[in-house]
């Protein structure tokens, strides 16, 4: 009723005044425009600028199928060579500034993937939540984990990668957010996604598998006991080490952290990033964050 | 005039009903609400998600530093071994369908790279313009490459993969779809973003050298005969090939011919794509067109 109300207004407010201009004004009494207006949020018509690079774009997958490739070669190297291998794992008490490396001894080797948005694009949910006009709701998402088997695509590259770090004798492990409560809802989308077989505690670590919450340092430290970890992979760093997400850090302050000297090596090098516009930590800040004002610029008058 | 009396016809038709739901819709009535309503675009709060991405998180400065880390490791090893070279520039009359290797014989070798957003960040005019809320403005991109020198930055990685590349006897060219009109800005923007000079017709190359507008295989063709292009570098795929800018592609037919058996193998081994989630032909396509009908997916009721 009160929309009704609404619009009747604003239509005579327009009426009342035919500019060309003001003309333009009437395709906002849209169902969209009006949603606004009382507060809801449009139905987009299209993905997020973000979605369209990643999950539609040949760029996006490029992206992805280059970071693949990369780290496929690495790992491939790594494992066959001879030398002693170390880990690249925070060991307890370094610190993103001071990483420390450790032996591996004999113990096999392991590369460590975050699952989503860097072994699988979940597709079913984002398109869900964006035709939604959802930016990102933990019920939803609950029910993708417990739900999304078969809906969930391998990320481009990523099936070729991982059979060729299974060949080189590596084994793959995941080391995700998703919560340990719907393991088996997990372990069924990556296999249906054909990226393989990951058990919950042996090859999948899930959020509730130790008391820290959403860090995964513990769950590393775990699978550094059984395993070397020559090798890690995320879209967001707190898939490397939970101290880049140290409550407090600036924009900038948490990007120097990331390419600080004693880390910068570590990418492409051990630590394998890929492009995640989506969603995520990484995802934040005003104009003054994210631009410095030494390259503020406009146009001449 | 007109919308002071929008104003208050709103505001009017809310003060009409208070139950708290409708109260939420009073905010609506913001300077940028209003805008919207008279049918200008509301100046934003932040940058768009793929700007924050990009230009200000961590993770968007490690993808593109791992991806010069490659590039640069791949043309040194190029440049540094004995076989004979070949450059991966499409031949005359092939497609990326089909892409045709010539054989150098003793030209000097070379690697071309995009500029926007491959060599430098134009964080000077993204920022404007999106402060500003326009997408894209070609009369402000104009200003821009006339007097935008200093205001861009080097990507993450560039300055240190120019130099490896360089030292191991490589030329550094860029093809670019800026205009030869604005040859001395981009010469400057270029030198002051610290990436070295570029020579307009001689390491430069714009649109506007030959009458094929803004495709980049006649510049291309005029570089291949005179270098071996052992490398190209850039954020969308015109910088590789125009034959993937074919009008009527599908969103979802450029990208299998842009991954089809023939190209898959080029990528991070010869071609190099850079992340840009901000802006391009990259970024296009309504929900049917990013996703696929498989993996629609919608929580259980």
């Amino acid at each position: 009723m009160m929309r009704r109300f609404t619009i009747s207004l604003i239509a005579l407010s327009l009426a009342g005044c035919s500019a060309p201009g003001q003309q333009l004004a009437v395709p906002v009494l849209s169902k969209d425009a009006l949603a606004t207006q009382v507060g809801e949020k449009p139905s987009p018509t299209s993905p997020p600028t973000g979605q369209q690079w990643l999950y539609g774009s040949a760029e996006g997958s490029i992206v992805s199928a280059q970071v693949y490739k990369t780290m496929a070669q690495y790992v491939r190297a790594k494992a066959l060579n001879r030398a002693i291998k170390t880990q690249t794992v925070l060991a307890k008490g370094s610190t993103p500034d001071a990483p420390r490396f450790e032996s591996c001894g004999t113990k096999p080797l392991a590369a460590v993937f975050d699952a989503d948005e860097t072994l699988i694009w979940n597709v079913g949910a984002m398109r869900y939540m964006a035709e939604q006009g959802i930016d990102f709701d933990p019920a939803i998402w609950n029910e993708w984990e417990k739900s999304g088997a078969g809906k969930a695509l391998a990320m481009p590259g990523a099936v070729e990668a991982l059979k060729t770090m299974r060949d080189a004798g590596v084994t793959i492990i995941a080391n995700t957010n998703r919560t340990a409560a719907n393991a088996k809802g997990t372990e069924d989308a990556l296999r249906m996604a054909g990226l393989g077989e990951f058990k919950h505690q042996e090859t999948l670590y899930l959020m509730g598998d130790d008391p820290t919450g959403s860090s995964k340092d513990g769950r590393r430290a775990t699978i550094a006991t059984k395993y070397c970890v020559i090798a890690m992979a995320g879209d967001q760093l707190g898939d490397f080490a939970h101290a880049f997400n140290a409550n407090g850090l600036s924009v900038a302050d948490r990007r120097m952290l990331a390419t600080n000297p004693a880390i910068l090596p570590l990418w492409g090098n051990g630590w394998f990033m890929f492009p995640n516009p989506v969603y995520g930590p990484s995802i934040r800040g005003g104009f003054d964050e994210i631009y410095s004002p030494q390259t503020k610029w406009e146009p001449a008058k």
